[in-house]
């Protein structure tokens, strides 16, 4: 993979976005991972499903490396979001940010998710035991029950 | 390795930290890395050296473990030092935490490499272009011009 923001259908390996990062100017790298979690609010998850709007989630994934770069300065940053079907453990994002100094790249990498999180187009199908429901935005501001993302915006070649 | 608080002199692959300590009750991982970083300060470092008093720095690593969960409840952590010789952008120390939810992880990951640098008994000479010194405690509030670590202290079998 020859670029630092992107979505993938294979399973995430967090080194591939590690080893975009690392450098001579760094001293410290922060690596975040979303992985999927079995239980929520008591309730099982059998299984997720994403998909996304392929060039624009990346596009709006690089927006937030550059914003980065913009807030810290001397950043580096890689970011993959894995879409199709995801099983319990499996990850789903990865982010990874390196910085001269430490406090930065925890800070960064925080910002990075929150902000994937706030205005990436990715959307989140959960399956329980008992039903399944896509999920809008991944704040959760945003419900898709009423509104299944498009078959537009769900393409993800 | 089947521990997950460890010194080794091989270099470090964070997948190792990460693969401890990802399981189904968990939704986020946060993995940081020190790796060494060529200018400090204006000066150039050539490579570093580190050495530990291996046993108690093992059980340091662990301490810092415990106090992680029991001030975060339901966490797992691994944490790996590396010793020897360590060239640019090699990784010193990586650190992975899985919690259910991401505010957790990213403060107890923080938590822990602050620890670290405060508690853990290793030690780093940097080698410059014009000479080399050996560092103290890695916060560099104790120096160790004066008291180079005896051979006890620094021995790493």
């Amino acid at each position: 993979m020859d670029k630092n923001y992107w979505i993938t259908k294979e399973p995430i390996n967090p080194g591939d976005c590690i080893d975009k990062v690392v450098r001579n100017e760094a001293g410290a790298v922060n690596t975040f991972m979303g992985t999927v979690r079995e239980f929520t609010k008591g309730k099982r998850t059998l299984f997720l499903e994403y998909q996304a709007y392929v060039p624009m989630a990346e596009k709006k994934l690089e927006q937030i490396g550059d914003e980065i770069k913009e807030k810290w300065g001397n950043a580096e940053i890689a970011i993959v979001h894995r879409i199709g079907r995801l099983e319990i453990t499996d990850i789903a994002v990865a982010i990874a940010v390196s910085t001269p100094h430490r406090a930065d790249a925890f800070d960064a990498s925080r910002y990075a998710i929150e902000r994937i999180k706030e205005m990436v187009p990715i959307w989140k199908k959960e399956h329980w035991e008992d039903g399944e429901k896509w999920l809008g935005d991944q704040k959760e501001n945003i419900s898709y029950e009423a509104k299944i993302p498009s078959k537009e915006e769900m393409r993800d070649d």
